[in-house]
């Protein structure tokens, strides 16, 4: 579908966007950008930003861009001009570079000519995401492809998604590949990076988040649930797997999307998307 | 108006199913794969069918399938084990070879070390879509990315679309990597190939079917739809483009996905999940 939204081309003074919708916590205490193998708290990924939309959406967010690389030879195009401006009202170094070496640096398939270097995406803490107003989060129990991840994370930030949370371990992180895919939705996303799934669904539940898994295997179908007004936790299981066990049994109710022909499963993107926009129309006015 | 033009684009052999639901046209009478290039009429494609899901339902589905080449050093699993008794039921030869040679003769990323050789898809005509009990289509005009295509496809079948159409020229073919992506999907959605979108849309609204457009430029909401749970026709543009002028003229209405977020677009396989669900929701009961 067209991008209709034009940028907004204001200087952002790289805050959080603060209010509605976006809302980022603030910096951790620590400071400084996390290098990989630092001895920080493990970070998310997200330094390297690929693709024009996102690299556009980078420069658009809160994160410091430090630089963006540019393929010498590209056609003009509109999102080209937007990139350039946008860098040099925030004083960001654009550099041309022959799209051989853009390739070499690119980490995901097709980075469309442009590659940015952004801070590392800074977590947030599940208590921040479970306390916003109404919240509605997504909890991703171990996707494994960059793909999958990036357009689950697209979709939700489009279908009104307030937050989501991610496993530590055994997920893939926000690779380039996921920031491309992302089309620029890790810069608005808070995202929390929890140390097991099961027992970030407790303190939720602690906290008067409704935890709906979505499953083939399920208790009911997945209209017209009836808790999506409540401050909710929509959790997808792996690719392939499902819910595993343990995350599971700290769902309060977990619902399936019908199948009306003869497959037996969803592609986990397009049932992040059918659920996250059903649970977004439930909320509605 | 838009002026009636005969539907069928080149008029092929190929007769359409006739048969319930998933029913496939019986074997072309010329006989022996088509190739690129050759003169016959223009078919679909997939020909060449990628991918462990993919391939056991092309084993399970009405087409005939030539021969399936299995790579030699693969771990058991379940799914493998389908795969050679379905192929054994079928006589249906299995060929172990190398993975090296698998993955010379695949075409897409990851073959997953299956790959079966098929009889072409063959296209069924627009009229026969349109008169099966309460169609529910989806209309693709011009998708470029086979993942695109292929995700589309797969969550059509599940969401229960009834037909497929696809424009002749300016969309991409059912590649390998459509195949593999659909996850077997190719096998059961009966699929319409017209020279012209416009045309086609205004032969459906001809035979009583609402053709409705999903756009981010739209009239409406998308939400609720009246006309749900009558004969529909869902169109969807191109990625980035949206819906072309002309076919966007020929829609009864256009409806939009709300974006609740800072970005400006959904990805096409997304919003068609969302999009198709939603008009699931509405016909089911």
């Amino acid at each position: 579908m067209p991008a209709r939204r034009p940028p907004r081309g204001g200087g952002k003074g790289r805050r959080p966007p603060g209010g509605s919708g976006g809302g980022r916590s603030s910096p951790p205490r620590s400071g400084g950008p996390k290098r990989p193998g630092s001895s920080g708290p493990p970070g998310l990924g997200g330094d390297q930003v690929e693709g024009r939309q996102a690299v556009r959406e980078a420069l658009l967010g809160p994160r410091s861009v430090r630089e963006v690389l540019m393929a010498a030879d590209m056609d003009p195009a509109p999102i080209l001009d937007d990139i350039r401006d946008l860098a040099q009202e925030q004083r960001v170094a654009v550099r041309e570079i022959k799209r051989s070496a853009l390739e070499a640096q690119a980490r995901s398939e097709a980075p469309q000519g442009v590659v940015a270097m952004v801070r590392p995406i800074q977590p947030v803490d599940l208590e921040v995401l479970a306390t916003v107003d109404r919240p509605f989060l997504l909890v991703l129990d171990g996707l494994h492809d960059p793909q999958n991840l990036g357009a689950v994370l697209r979709t939700a930030e489009a279908a009104g998604v307030t937050g989501v949370v991610l496993p530590r371990h055994r997920s893939v992180r926000v690779t380039a590949a996921v920031t491309k895919t992302a089309a620029g939705a890790v810069e608005w996303l808070p995202m929390a990076v929890v140390a097991g799934v099961p027992t970030a669904l407790a303190d939720l539940k602690a906290k008067g988040v409704w935890v709906v898994g979505l499953d083939q295997d399920a208790d009911q179908g997945f209209w017209d649930l009836s808790v999506a007004n409540e401050p909710i936790a929509l959790v997808l299981g792996s690719e392939g797997a499902g819910l595993a066990r343990l995350t599971r049994e700290r769902c309060d109710l977990v619902a399936a999307l019908p199948l009306a022909g003869r497959l037996g499963s969803l592609n986990v993107s397009a049932a992040a998307a059918a659920a996250c926009y059903e649970i977004a129309r439930l909320r509605q006015g």
